[in-house]
């Protein structure tokens, strides 16, 4: 570790420093942070962007007591870094370590706590509000906030109410033409179109630093407004439409330009976006060369960049999708594939690929994903909309009200559903069976492996399936064979029996159901007991004969579930038996009532009674 | 009826006018219309606003083939009416009539339906793009969205993904500087900006309907946009920010005008913003004169303009709402009201009168409405956020991932909770309960009177209650006396029992309790029959020990809720009762898993088996 680092241990440390110091300092973050990284895998990319943003905000600013609030929170490692989490960094993202976004409750540093995206602006206006409320009128509040970000419709919705309230807050915008995915929105050809524009720049930055706070800064705001329209050839800024002040665009990797930026807009009024370019990888030459790859690129070798194959042999679910969708593009031409911004994550790059025409990448905008899909089924078309299950709370009411009340045919698939293991509590997709289920018309499945996911796909194109929601984990399955296989349909709401027996039903849904007959397989091994298993492939419709069945041969109902134990499987059965089968008595394997911290998947697995011992335990009582 | 009108079966019929008829034909529409909503309520003020466009819309496409695409659709009873539904009007909002909104199931000119806002945007271009992929090359979109609706943040996302994908299609943005509620946000304001920005229009105006589609109209639009860009003193408009072809303002209730400048640009590739101004309550002065209360004026008299007073002599849950909210505001100075476009629908106009300064209308935005919220709650404040219970399903992943992850205190009022009446499917309140139960750490609370919502709302100010949800209906309760009163604080999570009986127990929450009650008085004096009754008041955390009191008394449960009966009270008293007291049945009465359409409340809960005859033939069965 550099011996700058090594003694920054809170940014009163920091404060100490020149200027160039901060830029070694800088670089020994960077350095660090690969070092960590590269044996407990992170977000990489977009910390080692935005380590210069993180140096100068709290260098010009007096955090704690000043706020600083991160959008999705991946890119703040140096902020933890140099925020009294140095040694703890090399336990980030792991079970009783430090989360890998920020959190309240982890250091008053972390102004606000995030993990899903666009949420910066609306929770760092509501703190500047407070703060001016309660008269506290010293409070300065900092928002740092992704181009990618900032196509998330809620961030437009508090820019808008920003602009309204003249509330002073600081937006700084670390713009570095990338979300996740590269995706070309309106805004990002506007951002990029600025921050290209040189003349105004230029002019700009050499100005402003030689300028008190007189009239004379005034005026000149009031007239490189003007000029800045004319450097923008004709386009002003969209900040500036809705009635923000604009200042940028500048070198965000420049911790020297950002100091001084920052400190001549610290104190002026109102609701203020610095515009900041910022190289995604920054510093780190393989990181920058190819961004997307290494937005989280597991495990590597520092030294010479490669990366080390974390991957099993095992396909993942993310494989099965991506393949499977692309060959049922083929055979059908009505299908299309809708994704917002996780292409590579979902595994719809390789349809993008393929056929480009029939491939959306809609930027960060969960809502619009699933109404624009809605409007490409009534217009005649086959959407498959993938959306991982967390960030669909985003599109619920989009599912319920531009989906399902209009009786549209179109696939919705919910990756990361489950427990997702080091990404932690705002990202596992613990609630989607339980919010779904009411929603008349639906057809929920969830597919036991990879060759049910490959059916369930084909099934869903079928007219009989209706708006359907197909629902899988991250990572590999059980290693069901599925590549190059036909397709077979699965009729709806028709369960399948995995085992015979009595005294206990098992129901599963999901890829847990592997796990539940091992355990089976195990109890009748070693204890001869021979529990009833379903595999119940869907929530909705529920198989009422399946259940029928358990409850005519079995005294005892368990349910279990990779999600929350209120209201989905759980819910399901139970309502069900207790209203037909009363006497049957139904208990629940599945996410409990609260948040679920990081850790490795099985780490957590273990944590909620779903690892295969737990479900022996549970069959066993 | 007019005589031009009474020969309006289709557009097709209207394409025979010529422009000075279509004027006669829109008066003829807007006393049709007045007559109509007179005598049997509706969106007036909206609807009477949107006229022009409709007709004009209609004239100049060749809808149904071309696709219409309403935003909120509250607005569309001229395209009701015009499209085949005149006769069908005066049965609007009525059960077995019309929907009050546009719906793909009634209509071929209904291309999409709607009710919530923002999402026309969305459909439109979805549709577009399904027409682009058949192969369709005639089929022209257009979309019809409010400046209310504009704030919405998913009709940005659309708006970014509509330049990216260049899709021939138009917005008509309606813009009458006002939503629901008088809300001025940068955006509203940046678009009062370019429409009083007179230089500009007056040129373009004149120019415009003089060209052809040549060369050097293609140049001119060029020179447009550069004039413009000076007229409107240096700000250019967010669309064209965006990359969207931007044409306005005009007056959007001049027929001739309208029709003009859709011809001009219909055929012009790529997206394209028509900007037009209207009055909302154009032609009927009442409505002109007070936008806000004729947005929705209930029964009137047509030639006075005299509402009639459909409110009963009860207060209802929105006076107790805004009154209380005042009251605890006068008391304790963290207290902070949060609306999002919705402060006189709910009653948060009283605190929004008294203390403008701590009471914040955002908008249509429910998201940020939320995340703002959250955000004044991270910095000490007490906020009060008031949603329609329907329009929350836009905050769902607010409320999880902003407020309930972070652990942060404060009060979500669900308003409208339950069946809404007249506005039917898209409105009732039907899913909060199902999808707010599986969120750790909530407190779910609903009263069953007016007292009881007012000291609900003062125990949820109590650090104890933490993040709670208040849901209540639309309009008056059971009269219980409330104005004036202390408060007394209600212990969380502890049920109120009603009654005393065996046999069988019935569980209820919120107002439907005052049925329950009355049902089982019948039962008892005229049967002689005793269920005994339980107003649960907290879904979360349930009472316990009263169930275990019922399940100790009594073979059978009957949950009532006002809500879907997937998930709810019914789940989490069928999945407490089937793990520990499996024997005793549970069935349940709730909103059944359809969608529920229009009609009158009573109806509804007729339909819904809800009433006191459905509670008391369940509770004899």
């Amino acid at each position: 570790m550099g011996p700058l680092l090594s003694k920054t241990d809170s940014p009163a440390d920091l404060r100490k420093l020149s200027v160039p110091e901060l830029s070694q300092l800088c670089a020994e973050i960077r350095e660090y942070m690969v070092e960590c990284c590269a044996a407990n895998p992170g977000h990489l990319g977009a910390s080692l962007g935005a380590v210069e943003i993180a140096v100068a905000v709290h260098y010009v600013f007096d955090t704690p007591n000043d706020k600083l609030v991160w959008d999705v929170g991946h890119q703040a490692y140096a902020h933890k870094i140099i925020t009294g989490r140095r040694e703890a960094f090399r336990q980030n993202r792991k079970a009783g370590g430090i989360s890998g976004f920020p959190r309240m409750s982890e250091s008053p540093y972390d102004a606000f706590g995030t993990g899903h995206s666009s949420t910066s602006i609306s929770a760092a206006l509501g703190i500047a509000q407070a703060a001016k409320l309660s008269g506290n009128a010293t409070q300065k509040v900092v928002a740092v906030i992704g181009d990618g970000s900032m196509t998330g419709g809620m961030a437009f919705e508090a820019l808008d109410h920003a602009a309204e309230l003249k509330t002073d807050m600081l937006i700084i915008l670390n713009d570095n033409h990338i979300s996740i995915d590269q995706s070309l929105g309106g805004l990002h050809r506007h951002l990029l179109h600025i921050s290209t524009s040189g003349a105004y720049n230029r002019f700009k930055s050499r100005v402003w630093d030689s300028l008190g706070n007189g009239r004379v800064r005034r005026w000149l705001q009031k007239a490189t407004m003007m000029t800045k329209m004319a450097a923008t050839r004709g386009n002003g800024s969209v900040f500036q439409s809705l009635g923000l002040r604009y200042f940028g665009t500048i070198d965000g990797n420049d911790i020297s330009q950002l100091v001084a930026n920052l400190r001549n807009i610290k104190d002026l009024k109102g609701p203020k976006v610095l515009h900041v370019i910022t190289r995604k990888g920054k510093g780190y030459t393989p990181a920058e060369k190819e961004q997307t790859i290494w937005h989280a690129p597991g495990k590597f070798d520092p030294s010479t960049g490669e990366r080390v194959g974390s991957k099993s042999g095992a396909d993942r679910f993310q494989d099965v999708f991506g393949q499977t969708l692309l060959d049922l593009a083929h055979e059908n031409e009505r299908i299309v594939g809708v994704t917002p911004a996780m292409a590579t994550g979902c595994g719809m790059n390789l349809m993008m690929e393929a056929l480009p025409e029939r491939t959306f990448d809609v930027g960060i905008a969960e809502q619009h994903a699933v109404t624009f899909s809605a409007g490409l089924a009534a217009g005649g078309a086959l959407p498959f909309c993938n959306l991982y299950s967390s960030f669909m709370q985003r599109a619920f009411d989009n599912i319920v009200h531009d989906a399902a009340l209009q009786g549209l045919h179109l696939v919705i698939c919910l990756d990361r559903a489950g427990l997702v293991g080091e990404d932690g509590a705002t990202h596992h997709g613990a609630f989607d069976m339980s919010i779904l289920r009411p929603i008349p018309g639906l057809t929920i499945a969830s597919p036991m492996d990879e060759a049910q996911l490959r059916d369930m796909m084909f099934s869903a194109t079928q007219e009989q399936w209706g708006l359907s929601v197909l629902r899988y984990p991250r990572g590999s399955g059980s290693g069901a064979k599925w590549r190059g296989a036909g397709f077979s349909y699965i009729e709806k709401g028709v369960a399948r029996q995995m085992s015979e027996g009595s005294d206990t039903a098992v129901l599963s849904i999901g890829p847990v159901g592997v796990r539940v007959a091992e355990a089976v397989r195990r109890l009748t091994d070693e204890k001869g007991i021979r529990p009833l298993h379903f595999d119940m492939r869907f929530l909705k419709p529920i198989d009422e004969k399946a259940i029928d069945r358990a409850c005519s041969l079995c005294r005892r109902i368990i349910t279990v579930e990779d999600g929350s134990a209120k209201g989905g499987l759980h819910g399901e059965v139970a309502e069900y038996v207790a209203a037909k089968h009363p006497g049957v008595a139904v208990s629940a394997l599945g996410i409990p009532d609260r948040f679920i911290h990081q850790g490795t998947p099985a780490e957590q697995y273990r944590e909620c009674g779903l690892d295969v011992e737990a479900i022996m335990e549970a069959i066993l009582k």
